[in-house]
Parts: C-alpha cells; structure tokens; sequence
C-alpha cells in the first residue's frame, strides 16, 4: 500500500520525502516490495526525474544499506577516482599506483565491462592470478600497508544499490542523471573518502553523449559530496573516440604499464595528470595543480610509481613480474595489421564500433555469464585529425584466430572514417565543476594537453 | 534484449509495431520477459500512452492468448454490458436476465469489487449456494440452454489479460484509457459476440473522473469493436453519487429482484433500459430504442424477467427461492438509521466515501485474501438535491454490530453533504458514443430519465 501511493505520486511527477525514500529502500530490501513495483517507480523515477533532495535520500539510503570504510585511526588523504565509462581508458590502472606512490590511500572499487565500455576489474583479471574480490577487511589492511587496494564492489558495500542496478539495467532505466549519480556516490560515500575526482564522459561513445547531462551530473555528485563533507571535482573529458591507443583487456594493463614508465600517449597521461592533480589538491599533497603535476612525473620518472603497481599486483595474487615484462600478459594467437582503403583524413573514430568490436571477438561480455578472452582488441596507430594515404596501417587487430580477424576488420570499418577532412574532435578536458562552481577547463598551462589535442 | 529495446522505445515516447506488441506478450507469457520488464513498460505506457495502432494490437495479442467462445452454430445475438465500475450499480444482476428473457444469448463475464467499486461477482454470491466459477464449457451450456450465465472470468479466457492487470493493479499502472480499453476489450471479444453495451461512468466516484477521459476510453472501445467487427455503443452515465438505494451485496442483490418485478428505483430502471435498448437495437431484437424499451417493460410487467433470473440462479446452484423472497439473503444483525444532523439540502452524496464505508464495514476486500460479509451495507433514504429537516432519516445502516454501526455513520457522515442548496448533480446519462461518433445523450423521449434526474 505504502509502495503504490508512493509509485502513483511519482508517476504523477511528484515527490517522495527523504523518509519516503528511506522506507521505500528498507521494504525493498526487505523483499517487501517486489522488483515489478521497483521497475515501475524505477521508469516513473526515470521519465519524471528526482528532486535534489530526493537524489540525496536516495543515496544516502543506498549508501546506509550496508558497511562504509572506517579509516578514523589513519592520518593520510584517502582519494579515489571514477569514471562514467569510456573505451581505451585505463586511467584507473595508472592513476591508483601512482597517488598510492606519492603517500596516498587509495581504496578503490572499480566495475566490469558494462554495454560498450570496458572495466578496470576485467583489465586487471588479465594478470595471471590478480584477485579483484577481497572483503573490506583484506581491502582496508592492503591499503594501510601498501596504499592501494583494486577491488570490485564488495557485498557489503551499498547492497541496496547492487540490486536497483541490477534491476534498473534490465528495464532500461540506467542513464538516469539522477539515478546515475546516487548509485555512484552511495558507493563512493561507503569507501570514507577524503577526496574524490570524477571523469564525467561526453561524446557518442558516453553513455550520456551531451554535455549538459554530463555537466548536471557533474553539479549533482559534486552536490552530493558537499553534504557529507566529501570534496569532489569532475572534469569533463572526450569520449568522441578512444582513450590512448590500446582497447582490450591485456593490451590495455600494457598501455597502462607503459605509461608508468613514463612512456604513455599523451591524451591517456593529460587526463591522468589532471585527474590526479585534482587529487593531490583535494588530499593536501600538494599546495596546486602545478606542483602535483610535477610530482606525479617525479614518481614515474624514479620508477616508484611502477613499484607501486607491482606490489600491489602481488599482494593482490598477480604474477608482478608483468611490470617489467608485459610480454607475460596474454597475447592474442592472430595479430594483423589493418590498413587505410583510400587516401584522406580521419574523420572520426566511434569508440562504441570499437567497444562492441570487443565484445564481438570475445574481449567482453553479452550476457554476464560469459567469459572473457582477455588477449583480444584493438591497438589504434591513428587518431581523428590524422592525414593518411592508402594502404598506410590504422590499427593493430589482435584475435584469437583468422575468423577473429575478419570480425575486427568489420568493427574496425565501421568505426574509422576516412574523409576530406577532420571532423570536430572534442577537447580532451572541457569543463572543470567543483563546489565553487563550473567553469572552462583550463588548457594553457598543460603541455601535454596541447600535444594529446587531436 | 528484445524486451529492452522496446521498454527503451517506450520510455522515449517512441511506438510499437503490432508484431513487437505480439512479440512482447508471447514472450511475458512464456516467463521469458519478467515482470520487473513488464512493469516497467507498463509505467512507460502509463506516461507516454499508446497509439491507436498500438492499443488494437495489445487488445488483439491479449486476447489471442487464451479461448474464444465459438457460437458458429447458434443463431441468437450474443449481447453483453460492461461498466467501468461504480457504487450501487447492480444494472448487471437486472439487464442480463431481461435481456435472456427476451430472446437474446448473454454470456456474461463479470469481476470482483476493485477499489472502492463493487462486484457483481461478490453480489451474485450473497445468494446461497450461487457458483460463478463455471468453466467456458458449461457456461457455454447454459447460455445455450437459458440464454444467460453470470460467471467470472475463466483461466480460459486472456490470460495474458489476467496477468497484466495482477502486475498493473501492485505497480500503480491501471488509471490509463489504452490500458483499460485493451483490457477490457480483449475480454469481450473473447466472448464472442454480435453486441456491446459499455457503461462509462464519470463523475467523482468514477476511475475516470473526467467525462473527456471517459469519452477518449469510449471511442477508444468503439474503435477495437470496429476492427473485429464487434458492434459498441458506449453511454456516458453519472458516477457523482450512488445508483439506486442500495449498497452493498445482498441489498444489491434485493433492489435487482425488486427492479426485475417493476419496483425498482428510476435512476437505476432509466440506465438499464437505455443501455437495455441499445443492446436490443444491435442484436436486432427491436426496430428501434423506443420499441426496444416497451418490450423490456413488458417483460418486466409480465413476470418472465424475474422467472428468467429464478431459473438462472437455480442453474447456477443457487438457491432460487430468493426470487420471490429476498428475505432469504443474508440479513445483517445490526440495523440503524441514519438522521439529518441539520436542516437543509443534500448538497452530495460521495460514492467513494460510500464504497469505502462498506469495505470498513466488511463487505468489501482490503486483501484479494479477505473474505466478505454479504449482509452490510448502506440503503440511501436521499439524493443530491432533496429537501431534508433535522433527525429525517438518511439512510439505513447495516452492519454486523453496533461497532459496525458506528463505523457505518463515520462513513455516511463523510459521504452526505447537507447546505443550503444542492450542488449541480451530473445528468444520469450525458453522451452516447458510437461508430457514428459521439452525441449528447436526447434525454426528452425518456420519461423514467425525467424523474429520475435529481
């Protein structure tokens, strides 16, 4: 009873009191009211929005559903990042070692391959016996010891939304603003952070292409870190076309290891930098943007930042051995160049084509119970803007056999466009929003920026 | 998959072709869509509505779920009546057997009280021993044989329909015109018939208040008949205060037994012979509405209508007596009248204050679970616009103690408005709607009409 009135107000394009929405998560725990009630004022959640405040009780019911992170006896800054979804974007992988290098403690709970999008669990699982599930406690010790932990999103960390998600991911209410950004900060909130950044994705390979969603979503999760006193920054970033040149899984961990070596492409470190500079800034790690700047090329440089990544590979089951060799990684049994049909510019490059391309050669997941053949991908050699002459090499496909091949060939034509000329690649970081508001990006004073800038 | 795209198509505002819609049902029924995905569209619906196309298709796909009722070898109209549901309208219990009485075949399919509504189900069954569950078969039987069952709607018949409406009635989705015209319309063409009658009640104690909604819906069902070559003709009647005096079940039941012996109030005689005529008119069983009304009073005057339902009763297991004895239904143990507080005039008489007051006092379901008590109720002494001095009676209590009497007055207090002048009642009946489109109902050759306009 209590359940309809609540659907039917919402369905009318009213709202629910923060103790509505309370209730409401707890009955549905509780499996008093069903999943087809929760669809339906999923939909109406959906189509009619949420209010601010009902976003913040939705997130906060969510988040109070299960345990949070308890780091009251630690004295460092505790920062994570999250990442709307993109293709080739291993961030992730190359961000949390090197935060974790520079004094750091970095919790972090990455997802799975989600539609077209790639996940930092699924790239990390191409390491030979690296485990992503540890509970909260083996999760807390690692990061005490080492800074860093890589896990997936525990049992007991916001329940409540495991199973909205699950739900809402059948019944095509995901990329919700609102929804979106109570599910993700009810999870952010459980890890008691002192930091957070967000890569807000835009472009047709987001999942929320405009910007205007993309830059609500940003001011929403911004807002709702503010009311738990959680500082959070969102730069919005490209996602018109892959990030860095690898997209797969093993080749991704590579790319990944190269940039730790200080030998990444520069769009994959300008949103690295940037994302980690916020957090140093936030985490009080260094006194600007600047500073974190050229302390996070010190800790790649020194190679502390690769230690880093390899000991956290090994506390976590991984063969370490791959940070100095990613030869050890799985390689693909077909490997074949892919070639320019016609003189011309690169118009564009579809990063969806690419992720479903993946997905197509067996790098991700149609139905969650597949496997996943993590050797496969693709490994881009151009980017939009880039003049090329028939016959000259676009892409490395990487297959587990000559059917693959042919498969990757197919995604491949439909994702790169050659024209007459380059279309109108987004800038690579856009927007920056924080508690002070949103403002342009600032690109003057980031080399790598202007040299990563298709 | 399938089912996503479409919930996402829907959720946008976007249409379904009839093979989708077939599709989707087919595969709901097969367990193969879960009702998490099907509330969820459902709420799509709900907010984005259906297109005509769409509605017939839904109706059609609904309907060729389960039997149709086959009468190839009959030569008799098949006629039926549905409403949408109101307080005190017991037309059902008198048209059937009149209409029986008078030639025609009626398989009438009936439901239980919903929401503040009552069933003629739940009326039916006040009488001692009545059956309603009776399979299409021996339903089939006894139309063939009496020309009319009353009986419940068969496992038989639209499951999907059945289905449906269980997962809309939770999930907040029934208020919708597509939604309701393809549920009821599903039913009634598995009927099998040559004529409908639709009795589409507005006013504050109707689900569609609103006389343009109730309009849409009847227009909306016209149509689905037109497809199927199912005659329609719906009449738009007043829902802003009970029909007849008695509400309740066995009092029902009593006031349908006076009216089939020519007793019965003028409210309740004027809208069974209108839509009594109409159904006539169609089958072909009168030249014309006026002629169709003489022979209905005739039947009526003669005794063969109450015989009619006498031996309909006994067919269905039911104790027959009560025919020519209402005193043999269940008689409440409790009983009061109900005295103007002050002087004046009924200003109103709420139906849902009235429907709601039975429920509390037993004789309706909170739970599909619960059990009734037949013999409660209210018989109302008033109607919007008399005269009333104070301590008159306006009403009578039937409870089934003294706290039941006390519950009754709460509810009659509600429901009975006294001022200084009566409020505009709606007119019994205001359109009538057919393929020929829609009219203002001419009300001047009807003189029961006349008298029993407040």
């Amino acid at each position: 009873m209590l359940a309809y009135q609540l659907i039917e107000r919402k369905r009318d394009g009213g709202s629910l009191t923060p103790a509505e929405w309370r209730e409401l998560i707890a009955a549905y725990l509780a499996d008093e009211v069903s999943d087809a009630q929760m669809a339906a004022m999923m939909m109406a959640a959906f189509i009619r929005g949420l209010e601010p405040e009902e976003t913040a009780a939705l997130t906060e019911a969510m988040w109070r559903s299960g345990s949070s992170l308890d780091w009251s006896h630690l004295d460092v800054p505790r920062l994570d990042k999250h990442s709307t979804g993109g293709v080739g974007d291993k961030v992730s992988l190359v961000l949390a070692p090197l935060l974790a290098s520079l004094g750091a403690a970095v919790p972090m709970m990455s997802g799975r391959g989600l539609g077209h999008t790639g996940g930092t669990l699924d790239k990390l699982e191409s390491i030979a016996g690296f485990r992503t599930r540890l509970t909260l406690a083996e999760a807390r010790d690692q990061v005490e010891r080492l800074g860093c932990a890589l896990i997936g999103q525990s049992d007991e960390i916001a329940p409540a939304d495991r199973r909205l998600y699950a739900l809402r991911d059948i019944t095509a209410t995901v990329a919700s603003v609102p929804l979106i950004a109570a599910s993700i900060m009810s999870k952010k909130l459980a890890e008691g952070l002192t930091g957070l950044v967000l890569d807000v994705k835009r472009g047709s390979g987001a999942f929320l292409p405009e910007v205007e969603r993309g830059l609500d979503l940003a001011h929403l999760m911004v807002g709702l870190g503010q009311r738990h006193r959680l500082p959070v920054v969102a730069l919005v970033t490209a996602m018109d076309r892959p990030l860095g040149r690898a997209c797969g899984n093993a080749i991704e961990v590579e790319e990944a290891i190269h940039a730790l070596r200080g030998e990444g492409p520069p769009d994959l470190m300008s949103v690295t930098y940037a994302l980690g500079a916020e957090l140093m800034v936030l985490g009080g790690l260094a006194p600007g943007r600047d500073a974190a700047r050229r302390a996070m090329e010190v800790a790649i440089s020194s190679g502390r930042a690769a230690e880093k990544f390899a000991a956290i590979v090994e506390a976590q089951g991984g063969d370490p051995a791959v940070a100095d060799d990613p030869g050890r990684l799985p390689q693909a049994a077909a490997c074949e160049l892919f070639h320019a049909p016609r003189d011309g510019v690169v118009a564009s490059v579809d990063p969806r084509a690419i992720g479903f391309g993946i997905i197509e050669l067996g790098g991700g997941r149609r139905l969650v119970t597949d496997t996943i053949d993590h050797s496969v991908g693709f490994v881009m050699a151009v980017r939009p803007g880039d003049v090329v002459r028939q016959g000259e090499p676009l892409a490395t496909i990487l297959a587990k056999d000559t059917d693959g091949v042919e498969i990757g060939r197919r995604a491949l034509r439909q994702a790169i466009t050659i024209g007459e000329e380059a279309e109108y690649p987004l800038p690579l970081i856009s927007h920056r929003v924080s508690a002070e508001g949103a403002a342009l990006y600032d690109r003057a004073d980031t080399p790598e920026e202007v040299a990563a800038q298709p």
